[in-house]
């Protein structure tokens, strides 16, 4: 029996969202248990009479979108989040969802949950979308780390490929990464470590991408640094959403017969913004943490919690962490 | 009288869109004259027998997109953009325009006009799109240094600050520091120096903007490291050419229906399109350099050739260049 620590506080839907999209699970994933921590009345209601594999932890604080997030992980120890974390790392449960405060999450994952031995950075890795497929791609460290070394994306690229291979079934995935240039001696001195160490590893490294060929589909797997990457992840989502905003505030002001158009298409577009929709994928994972943590954007509706509960349950399944202590305990 | 150096052999419209582009400025611009260097049987052919404030330079090689930038100034020493560039050098013209090779201009401007006195690291800056207003805004730099130092991000800000102010009319320019969080201590130590660099100094230094509120409007000015920024903006193409991509592909295979309303709906998004093509609002400029040295995209047709010169006139006319030479040789 695996069993999932979900914060049930954390995001716009909760607890509702968050409960009715376990309970679509739950129903499906006969093997898994799940942990709510949030507002007990509230939850309760909401799952009512039903104890099957369900269990309720009643938390009195909830970490906000505001709060500063190490700071708010010291002091809000009966916060969801911070309890559900517990619990993880009491072995009481074997992964943690979480809608809320990113930072805050990362910060359960590193301090509370504890990273795996041998891997010295842990990384923040969602899955985006591609131009003409459904496959998507890793992105690897998204901003968990200000700072990077050569090193730790080289461990990165061999976690998230390994995740790429293992949960979204991708053989052999491709990884670059992300740099200023196609040639190989492209980059600061970081990035051009970088390139040797992702060269001479076992890794089916297909060289440099640049920031505007993420999205094309010519990688499974990015590397990148911290700092660069958290830039353009968060720009991916900003440049999609102002775009988006443009094209319906053209629609919607651009006279009657456009009007009309835009209803006509209104069903087309609604499938391009869902492609755009970087929670898509199930949520973004901390990965060199000992136990899966994952967060899925605060927006997420039933849907999306639904998707990440699964996809939790594959990396689970699939016994990635387990994975991971061996493969690092062994070679570093 | 300015004279402005055009390379007109570099990108897809080249010599045609290019020569056109001059002479509608020329008919404007009454004070300025123009060098076009490139094939001078194809120019001839298209200027005309106009010899006013207009001369043509026979060059017999081009520095094509897939040539090493570096290596093709030292071996096409007879290109168009190079000899190009020499004119400048030697005080024969005032500026440098060309659409070709990126990374090639830089390098003409860097090692052939050579930098302003006090200036350690020219910066590459384009003027891009914002959400609400038709200002934009300018992010600097996008790629002329891979390794930066946080003196250099200030000497960036205080260039593109004028700039702005004297170029773009923008009153008491906002300048912002890309970063990965809007607190103050967010960010590596590049980062962080450069945060107190641009806090000490006497620009309007508004605070950290992060990747997602770059288009939002937040700031007139960008600083950001070359390596990060040349990510963002390369990603602002690819996620906004990927997008609208997605968008036509849409319209054109959902169907009968959605075919109508998106003739409907054309004229209205040629409006988007045209406001996300990052070449509206003339080329980018390499400040720092001796000259102006302009590149606008490859894909530049006659009207965006002729607002990138009407640009390079307007920093001529406000001279710039003598600005930074008097700034930056008493403060440095």
């Amino acid at each position: 029996m695996r069993t999932i620590a979900v914060d049930a506080m954390g995001g716009e839907n909760a607890p509702k969202a968050i409960v009715q999209a376990v309970l679509q699970a739950k129903a499906e994933l006969t093997d898994t248990k799940f942990i709510l921590f949030g507002d007990q009345k509230k939850i309760r209601k909401l799952v009512g009479s039903d104890q099957d594999r369900i269990e309720i932890v009643a938390t009195s604080e909830i970490i906000n979108d505001e709060d500063e997030p190490v700071k708010a992980i010291r002091t809000k120890k009966d916060s969801s989040l911070v309890v559900a974390a517990q619990f993880v790392k009491q072995g009481k449960a074997d992964a943690l969802l979480s809608l809320g405060n990113t930072g805050s999450i990362l910060a359960c994952g590193i301090f509370i949950i504890g990273r795996i031995k041998g891997i010295a950075r842990p990384g923040f890795m969602p899955t985006l979308p591609v131009k003409n497929s459904d496959d998507g791609f890793n992105m690897i460290d998204v901003g968990a780390n200000a700072k990077s070394k050569p090193e730790y994306l080289l461990t990165w690229a061999k976690m998230a490929s390994y995740y790429a291979e293992k949960v979204r079934g991708v053989k052999n995935p491709r990884v670059a990464l992300l740099n200023n240039g196609s040639e190989s001696d492209k980059g600061d001195d970081l990035h051009q470590s970088a390139y040797q160490l992702l060269l001479d590893s076992d890794l089916n490294f297909v060289g440099n991408i640049e920031g505007n060929e993420l999205l094309e589909g010519k990688a499974d797997v990015v590397a990148t640094d911290g700092f660069t990457g958290n830039a353009v992840l968060k720009n991916i989502e900003g440049t999609s959403s102002v775009l988006i905003h443009l094209l319906k505030d053209k629609l919607l002001n651009s006279g009657f017969m456009v009007k009309i158009g835009a209803l006509l298409i209104k069903k087309a577009l609604k499938g391009l913004v869902s492609k755009f929709d970087v929670d898509k994928y199930g949520g973004a994972v901390l990965l060199g943490v000992d136990a899966p943590v994952v967060k899925t954007h605060g927006r997420s509706d039933q849907r999306a919690v639904y998707f990440t509960i699964k996809q939790i349950d594959k990396i689970l399944k699939e016994n990635i962490i387990g994975e991971f202590r061996s493969e690092f305990a062994v070679k570093n």
